[in-house]
C-alpha cells in the first residue's frame, strides 16, 4: 500500500490531474493524500477546493502560501513560504511518493520539499516546451524528480535526452485529456452559464456562436502584461461573435491583467463580452467544446484543443515550442493580427481530433505507474 | 558596467569562487555585489565572512537563513527561508546577473530567487556528476540558469546534452583550482597549524607525515551518517600516520557526524587525531599539499587533489560519477577497506598533476564571460 | 539628528499618521524613514502607497507580508512573515526610533521587530479601549513600546495604570483629527465622487443627503461576519437616503464581508447604494463631512466623527469601550435596530464638535516628542 | 474534556512546567497536547525533548523555528518563523486552550498564534518583574492572554493592576517549585555528575563543596555579554571552592557567552571549573541543593533558591525587580564584587526556606484552573 501525496496549487492543475486522482483513490494498492494550496484555496481565484470536495475527494491538508502582491518578488517569496509549509506537511503525512503537476512557479516548492525530504517525486507533464518562467521551472522539476509521467512521446524523448533514466519515464498521456474526452461524450451545453456562474459584464446570448478567451500574464514580460492583454481585449471586442473571457491565474502580472480588464471595461463598456472568474473544469470544457474558437495563450487551447478539434488562436510566445496540432493558428500581441487569425478560425469550423496529448485513458495509467514503478531517490545523469 | 551579485552560502563555496571574486572586483566593466549567508556567517561553521572581509571583499548583504535542526525537514525549510530572504536582497541590489556556486541544497534558493525575479542566472560548476541530493540540486540549478561556467569539457558536453544552448556554456575551469595553483607555488607549511587554529584533540606532530580527512554526511543516507563516519574514524585511528580531521558542513546529517566524532573521541581518546572546525582555504590547501593522503568524501580530494597530485581515498558513493584522475582510489564504508586503500596511498607518494578541473587561470575567464556574454532570461530546450 | 522609521500597514493607518509624517519630515532634527507594507501596497486594498508618494513622502522600503486567505490562520502567519521581513528592514535602515500606529493585528510584527532589535519603539494611539483582537494587540504593543503618544487624557491615564512610566506617556492628540480639521476648513464636496473614484453600483445622486457606511469584520466573531454585514446591508437599503459604502480592510472575515456584499448586490440589485474600494483620506473625510450620518463599526465615526459633529450609528461591539461624544448612537447587529438608529441620526443633523481625540494640531506634537523625548529600551513595570 | 496545548520552547521551560504537565495529563477532564520546539529540540542545547519523552509525555508536534545566528535579528526572525509554524500546529491540533510559559522571546510566537487563532491563551508566571527584553515579552504576553496562572500574590496584584479581570487571575504558585520540593525530599547527590553527564573541563571533586554558575546573556546589553561573562569567569576561578558551570540558553548574546567561555578556558585552563551543557532538571536541582552557593543571573537562584534556601549571588541587573528572599545577595558585573559576595555566601551556609514562589503543590492547581475556569477570548481593560 503506497501513500501517494498529490499537491494541487491552482485551479488549472486540478483539471490536469482529476482523472488521475480518481484512479489513485480507487486503486487497491494506493492511498491518496490530497494537499490543496496556494491559489487553489483562495476565493479570489475561485477556490477550487470547494469543487474538489464536492467531487468526492478528501483534502488531507490545506496550505496557505500565496504572499499577495502578484509581482516577481512575491512569486519568489510565495514559493519560499510554500517550501517551508510543505516540508511540514510531508513530515506529517509521510507519503511514499509525491506527485507534482506541470510547471507553475510554486510547484518548485512541492518538488524541492519532496526531494529534500528524501521522498520520491513523480512529475506529471514534464518534457514539454513553452516560453516564460514555466520553461525553467518545468525542467528544474524534472531534474528533482525520480519518476516522469509524460503526456507525449516527444516529451518522453526530451526527458530521456535531459539525462533521466529511460526506465523512469512513462508516457501516460495527460489526465486533462481524459476530462476532455469525458465531457465530449456528454450532452453539449444546455443551460445559461451566465445565470449559473455569475461573473461580470452584460448577459450575452451564446446561441449564434461565441469565442472563449483565456490569457495569462507572461512573467518574463511582466511590464508588458497590461499592454498585451489590452491588445487582446480590443481584438475580441471587434469580433463577429460575442466572447466569454476567463480571469487569469494568480501570477506576477495578474494584477496588471486584472487592471487592464477593468480599465477596458470602464472605457469601452463592451456589450458582447462576459467575464468569468471560475467554473468547474467540466463546465469550462463544455463551453470550450461549444465555442467557435478559443483565443489567448492558455495551454488548454493547444492540449485539450487538439483532442477536441476546437479552432485556436495562440497569442504571443507563452506557448512557443509546445507541440501542437492543426487546430492552432499563431498571432502576435497585436490586435489586428488577433482579429485576422480569430475570424479565420471562426470561419473554419471544427478540426479533426488529434491524440497528441492523450487518448482519454491517462488517469489509470498514472495510477498504475505510481503503484508499480520502483520508487527510489538516488539518481545520476545517464551520461 | 554590469552588477554581478555572487551569493556564498558555505565555507567551501568561498574557496570555490575566490579567484573569480577578485577578478570580478578588479574588472573595469563589472561591479561586485557580494552576498554572504547561511552557514558562511555562522560562528559554529567557522564564519567564513570574517575571512572574506579580511581578504578585502566588501559584503553587501548578510543573510541569516539556516533553520537549526540539521535534518531533512530543516534543509527544506532553510532553503524556503533563503528564497524569501534572497528575493528581498535581489530586489534591493538589482544586479544584472547573479552567480551561484555548485550544488549545495540552499543554492536552489539563490537560483530560484534570481530566476523568478527575471535576473539572468550564471551557474559555476554545473554539469558534474556525483551522488546525493547534490546531484538533483546541481542539475535543477542548470535548468534555472542562463549562463553556464563549467570546469571541464565533459561538464560542458553534459550541460549541452541537457538541452542548454551551446553558446551559453563556457569552459572556464574551476576557480578552486586557481587557489590550489597559487598555494602550490608558495612555500610549504612552515608553522604549527594546531597552534595557529586551535581545534580539539591532542597536539600531534606532523613532521613524519599525516593524512587529512574530510567526510560530509550524505543526505540521502541520513540515518547511516553516524555509522559511516564511525567506520572512517576507526580506520583513521588505525593508520600508520596521524590525522587532521575537518568538521562537516551544516547539512542534514551533520549533527549525526558531530555526534559520531564526539562518541568516538570519548570512547577511544585517539592520540593521533586532531580536529579542526575551520581555517582559511589557503591554509587548508597548504595542509593538503603537505599531506601523505586525503581521505573522506569531499570533492576537494578529487578536484584540487588531481591538480596537486595528492593521493586520495574516496569513501562511499557521495562522489560517485565525478570525473577523477589517477590520484583517487575508491573505498567502501568499511573500516578495513579504508585502511587498506589509505595505506596504499600513503605508500604511493605524490601523483603527476592533471588539469582536469582547471589550469589555475579560471577566475579571469569567469569574469570575462560575466562581462561579455549576452545576458538573457528567455531560453527553451534545444530539442 | 534622529532617524524615525514609521511603518504603515493599511489604508486607514495612513490617515491616522499623515500630519505627523509631514511634521517629522519637516522637523530639522528628524529624518523620516517611511516603510509601507501589508495591505497598504496592495492594489486590491486601494494601494495607498501611490497616494503616499503623490503626497510627497519618499518610501524607503516596501514590505510584502500579506499571506492571502483572510482567515485567522493567515492573520497569524502574515504577522509572522512581517516579523521576518521587518527585522531585515530595521537592520538595513538602523532607525533611532520606530513608530507604530494603533492596533491592527500586523502591527505586532512592527512592535516585536523593533523591540527584539533593541530599537526604541514609539506607539501612536495606545491606551484606548475597544473590542476584538485589536484590544489585545493594542495593549500588547503598549507593553513592547518605550514611548507612548496617546490621543486622550483617559488613554494616557490607562497607559500609566498599565505600569508604564508617566514620563514616557505624552498626550499628543490623534493626527487623524488634524486631517479632519484641515478638510473641515476646506470647501465642501463639489464634484461627483462616483465619477472621480469609480467603484461599483449605480450612479447615485448625493444632493438630497446620503449616509456613509464602513463596516469591518470582527475577527473574534469570524463566523458571524457574513450575517452581521448582511443586517447592515438590508438596513441601509431601507433608509430614506442613499448610501456610500466602503469596502473593509484585509482581515480575517473580510472575505466573508466581501461575499456578503456580492450576494446582497446580486439578490437585491440595490438602486441607492454605491460601493467604493478606496479613495484619498481627505476625500473620504469630505464625503463624511457632507453626509447625514455615518453607519458601521469604524473608529472614524467615533474619533473624527466627534470632532466633526457627524451623527454616527455604531453597530455591534467592535468599538465597545471606546471613548465617545454625543454624536454616537449605538445599534445592535439587527437591521430594524440599525434603521431606527440611523433614521433618528439622519433627522438630528450636525452635533456640536467635541475635542476628545485631538484639537487638530497633533502632528507637530508627535514630531516634537520624537525629537525631544529620551530614547531608551530598558523599562520595568512601575509597581 | 478540554484539549490543553502546552508549548515548550526551551530546556528551562520544561522544568518550569513539568509538574503541571503531569497533572494535566492525569486530569480526567483534560487532554494534553504537547508541542516542543525551538531550542528544546536542538542537540546543541541539550535536546530536552528526549528527556520529555523519557518522562512519559507524548509529543504531539515538534517545531523547528530557531534561525541560527544568535543575534537580535535572528531572535526576531525566529519568533516570526515560530508564529508561521505554530499557526499551522494550532490549526491542526485545535486545542481548547493554549498554555505558554513565562517570558522567553519566542513565547510571543506562541501567544500571538493562539490569540490570532481565537484560541484562549493561558499564561504561566506572568506578573513578575525583571530586566531585559524578557520584561517586555512577559507583559505583552499578559495582554494577549485570557487566563493568568501566576506564582505569587504580588504577581497577581500586578496582573490585575495592568487591567486584567481579577477573576481571570489565579495564584497557583510556580510548578518549578514543585520539582524543587520533590528533589529536596529525595536523597542528595550520590553519584559523580561529570561521569554521568560528560561536559567539558577537568574532572573536579565535589566533596568539599562547590558552587553552581548559570549566567545568561542579557539581550538589551548584547555587546557587553562577552565582557560580563568574562568577569564572572575570572571571579569564579578565584573562589575557594570549585565550580560547575552551565551553558546559556540560545539567545542573542549566547554566542558571545560561548566564545567568552572558550577564550577563558584556552587562556586560563581553569583546573577547578567543569562545564555542562545540559542535564535533567531534577539532577540540576540535586546539584543546586548540594551546592554552597549559586552564582549568575538565572531566575533559578531566586525562585527555586528561596524555596531551597540555597545562598545565591545575583550578578547584574537581569533579575532586577524580581521578588526575592533573604538568600539572594546582589553583585555588579565586576569580578572583585562577585568574589566578595560569593565568598560571603559560601561562608553563610543554608538559609531558611521561603515559600514566595510556591509551596510545592502548584501543578495540580494549574490543571484545576485549566479544567474549571471559564474560557473566553473577549476581554477589555478593566479601567
Amino acid at each position: 500500500m503506497r501513500r501517494v501525496c498529490v499537491v494541487i496549487t491552482a485551479r488549472a492543475s486540478y483539471a490536469r490531474v482529476k482523472s488521475a486522482l480518481a484512479a489513485i483513490r480507487d486503486h487497491p494498492e494506493l492511498e491518496l493524500q490530497l494537499v490543496v494550496g496556494a491559489s487553489a484555496i483562495l476565493d479570489r481565484y475561485g477556490d477550487v477546493s470547494t469543487r474538489i470536495t464536492a467531487d468526492g475527494f478528501e483534502i488531507a491538508q490545506r496550505v496557505y502560501m500565496v504572499i499577495e502582491g502578484e509581482n516577481l518578488v512575491t512569486s519568489a517569496k510565495s514559493t519560499g513560504l510554500g517550501l517551508i509549509e510543505l516540508a511540514t506537511v510531508f513530515d506529517n503525512l509521510r507519503p511514499d511518493v509525491v506527485l507534482t503537476i506541470a510547471d507553475r512557479y510554486e510547484t518548485l516548492a512541492t518538488a524541492a520539499a519532496a526531494a529534500y525530504s528524501n521522498i520520491p517525486l513523480a512529475h506529471l507533464q514534464g518534457g514539454e516546451v513553452t516560453g516564460s518562467i514555466d520553461e525553467k521551472v518545468r525542467h528544474a522539476v524534472t531534474k528533482l524528480a525520480d519518476l516522469h509521467l509524460v503526456a507525449t512521446e516527444r516529451a518522453a524523448e526530451r526527458v530521456v535526452r535531459m539525462g533521466e533514466r529511460p526506465e523512469s519515464v512513462h508516457v501516460t498521456g495527460g489526465p486533462d485529456i481524459d476530462l476532455a474526452a469525458q465531457v465530449a461524450a456528454e450532452p453539449p451545453l444546455d443551460y445559461d452559464p451566465v445565470e449559473a456562474f455569475g461573473g461580470v459584464g452584460p448577459h450575452i446570448a451564446l446561441d449564434d456562436g461565441y469565442v472563449v478567451v483565456v490569457q495569462h500574464p507572461v512573467t518574463t514580460e511582466y511590464d508588458r502584461a497590461f499592454a498585451h492583454v489590452t491588445e487582446t481585449l480590443y481584438a475580441v471586442e471587434a469580433l463577429s461573435v460575442p466572447a466569454i473571457w476567463f480571469w487569469p491565474n494568480v501570477d506576477a502580472g495578474s494584477d496588471a491583467t486584472s487592471k487592464a480588464i477593468r480599465v477596458f471595461r470602464e472605457a469601452r463598456r463592451p456589450e458582447r463580452m462576459h467575464f468569468f472568474r471560475n467554473m468547474p473544469p467540466e463546465e469550462f470544457l463544455r463551453l470550450l467544446i461549444g465555442s467557435r474558437a478559443v483565443i489567448g495563450n492558455s495551454s488548454v487551447a493547444i492540449r485539450e484543443g487538439s483532442f477536441l478539434g476546437v479552432p485556436a488562436v495562440d497569442v504571443g510566445d507563452r506557448q512557443q515550442g509546445r507541440e501542437r496540432g492543426a487546430n492552432v493558428v499563431q498571432a502576435a500581441y497585436e490586435r489586428s493580427d488577433i482579429v485576422r487569425a480569430a475570424e479565420a478560425q471562426i470561419g473554419h469550423g471544427r478540426y479533426a481530433p488529434e491524440l497528441i496529448y492523450g487518448d482519454g485513458k491517462s488517469g489509470g495509467r498514472v495510477a498504475a505507474v505510481l503503484s508499480d514503478a520502483p520508487l527510489t531517490i538516488e539518481k545520476r545523469l545517464t551520461y
